[in-house]
């Protein structure tokens, strides 16, 4: 749905606050031009202190952007847009992180497998004169599977960095019944949300179609 | 989950009917080793013939499946296994193929848009002494667009070879709100009820973790 302000954009100066190689397809998936300069925002907040996980997610992201955004202001081209963005997994109330070892990893599989949990990412766009704040939750059903086809799959080693121990775009896709939400979401960054933001930003410069 | 019949799968010769890339990007996902025969039945079966879109899918992924099992019988190494499948897009009972020209992929993603529709998978897996045929369905909500936006992405090109006019995988993505089912369906292949019927297919034969 970019293409309409592809010209507006063109002439942006976009920065994605995250080193995620997922998150870089989904936005090259839309022709999207932009840099990738990852946060080193600590990411040490605690998610006791939040009422939901989603506002921890979200409150994550906006510290990435934020330190990005600060960073790069006294650039000689100045950052029209910075994208922050935080993925938690919630189970029963419960986030779920990357597993510290596989048998942390069969743990998380284990107790995903045969139920739904719900993925939250949390945005925030800063730009000079705004702040977009946003999450958005997809609900995920895992299969109920057996424990040699969990074993089999923390073998493979894809799962030890992913959030909730699985990767929805990798082998861990044959793990999932089905998905009610949106399914880059899942992976990372709420495509569609994101683009109706940033449609609804640069539309009334024209851009031209 | 097919890591535990792995050694199995890999010590038979699979072939999938179909030459579309998604559903190879998929297959090649899961690590799955597999021959690609398109088959070259001619597509001619007549929707009106069938009570439901799905039995027209699954028919014609029977059909497409049969003509490359019977093709390659005689081959030194006879297939263990053909994969057919075929995808439909359906809105308010109406099935939408791929788009004539840009007018007709202008008036169907115009009735896609802001409104739900579906998309059924037939899957026809030929082995030498079993048929196994099923259809997944999996809902799609396309956001209410404003024309301009459709006209945008037609003249990306990409709504054009897509069924249904648009490509969840590729620019198309950003139209898409939600889905509930099998994202991997809608783009033409139901990625984990495939691995749960080759699973069961093989598991007995051991294989090995």
């Amino acid at each position: 749905m970019l293409q309409v302000v592809k010209s507006a954009l063109d002439a942006k100066r976009i920065i994605l606050a995250s080193g995620s190689p997922r998150r870089k397809d989904i936005l090259n998936q839309v022709g999207l031009k932009y840099e990738v300069l990852p946060s080193t925002f600590e990411e040490n907040l605690n998610p006791n202190d939040y009422s939901h996980p989603y506002e921890f997610a979200t409150d994550t992201a906006y510290h990435k952007a934020r330190e990005v955004f600060n960073r790069t202001s006294r650039d000689e081209i100045k950052p029209d847009l910075v994208i922050g963005m935080d993925t938690v997994v919630v189970c029963d109330g419960k986030m779920f992180g990357k597993p510290r070892d596989t048998n942390d990893a069969f743990k998380m599989l284990k107790k995903l497998s045969g139920t739904s949990h719900e993925v939250y990412t949390g945005v925030v766009c800063l730009a000079p004169d705004r702040v977009i704040k946003f999450h958005e939750r997809t609900e995920v059903v895992m299969a109920k599977v057996a424990d040699e086809i969990i074993e089999g799959y923390i073998k493979t080693g894809e799962p030890m960095d992913k959030a909730g121990g699985y990767g929805i775009q990798g082998l861990g896709g044959s793990l999932i019944e089905k998905i009610d939400g949106d399914y880059y979401n899942v992976m990372g960054l709420p495509l569609h949300r994101l683009c109706v933001h940033m449609l609804n930003l640069y539309h009334s410069e024209g851009g031209g179609k």
